[in-house]
């Protein structure tokens, strides 16, 4: 029988101003085969809310595919979110970037009032009701409050986000690079990574300590 | 007085089929940072050959800018390599992915005849000139075999790559994971990586032992 623990992993896009943060979705997946385990990604196949331009931050006219850009990121190997099974998983995890805030939810532009996309909520449900891990770095912890509501996260010292996700019933805690927030009850495990002004070290650290984590939770 | 080495990184895109390969990008730069060195990255202010759907393979009907695109792995912070400048340097890297083939060099179309951007030529041919280590991962190789000529790079087990570029002058060194050929007259250090069939613990062991290799040769 293979016990190699099987994660899922939620990409948001390819760059960290429209789509996931490349270092943390790299490094998630890279944590991941460190510890021997493997990998799946997922995204949806929806539009983009926007495409920015990485070198001025300002919009392109073009629109671009979520789960086609995500693929860039695992060089090809990706499934549409619709496909997901919780059942064939053991733990579930969001890279962060601001894909997360506008591809996945609209978090970016209206905060606790957001919507999150159906399949996400979805998933994040799915593996709730089956108290398997959910790890969600930098941002993706809004998705936790969101959907439901009572978790214990962080956003490493970012009050704003903190405040806004309290509204939801949620309760933040204060973190530094590479620290992870372990909610027991909800089996929600978060780390800041680029909340913080952070080095791609850092993000790798991040990485390797909410993965090690959530493989200790893993039944 | 700041000892800290400066590794410059030339981009080709953002996705292993249009661009730059992106596990390969981001251990380089987590390799370069992890030894304490610091990074600017570097892309060419050009069109892209063409845009690949990384779901399916196929083309695009779009166009996306080199430098624009490459950003993406750097959040913003990279520089059109018109600007870059071999005194400011310690060291050169270039990661792999179609990029390198079909942004900076015509090699995927033309092989051991392919033209070379003159932008990149010249930033290889200004650090060979001051005998500074220039590192080239999975397929950029050819670049230094083009525009060096008489180079003993590898590129894992491909045959047919070897091949093309020993029509060049350059020699080949069979290669596994993780190792790096060094050519010591030249400053020329290459690895793997994806040339075989790698996993991304792989790439991150790659860029490691690269990186590593390279600091020994810095005056």
């Amino acid at each position: 029988m293979n016990n190699q623990k099987k994660f899922a992993v939620v990409l948001s896009g390819c760059g960290v101003y429209d789509g996931s943060e490349i270092h943390e979705a790299v490094m998630t997946l890279y944590a991941i085969a460190l510890n021997g385990c493997s990998y799946q990604t997922f995204a949806p196949n929806i539009e983009q809310h926007d495409v920015i331009d990485h070198t001025t931050g300002k919009p392109i006219a073009q629109s671009r595919n979520v789960l086609v850009e995500s693929a860039r990121i695992s060089r090809g190997h990706i499934k549409p979110l619709s496909e997901f099974n919780a059942e064939l998983f053991d733990a579930l995890v969001f890279p962060g970037g601001f894909g997360v805030a506008k591809n996945l939810s609209s978090w970016a532009l209206q905060n606790a009032n957001c919507t999150v996309n159906t399949e996400v909520a979805k998933a994040i449900k799915d593996m709730h009701g089956m108290h398997k891990p959910i790890g969600a770095l930098c941002i993706s912890p809004v998705l936790m409050a969101k959907v439901l509501g009572n978790v214990t996260i962080t956003f490493g010292k970012d009050a704003a986000t903190a405040k806004a996700t309290e509204t939801l019933g949620a309760k933040h805690q204060l973190t530094g690079s590479g620290q992870v927030v372990v909610d027991e009850r909800n089996m929600v495990f978060s780390t800041p990574c680029y909340m913080l002004d952070a080095s791609i070290v850092d993000i790798a650290d991040g990485a390797k300590a909410i993965i090690s984590e959530m493989l200790k939770w893993i039944r």
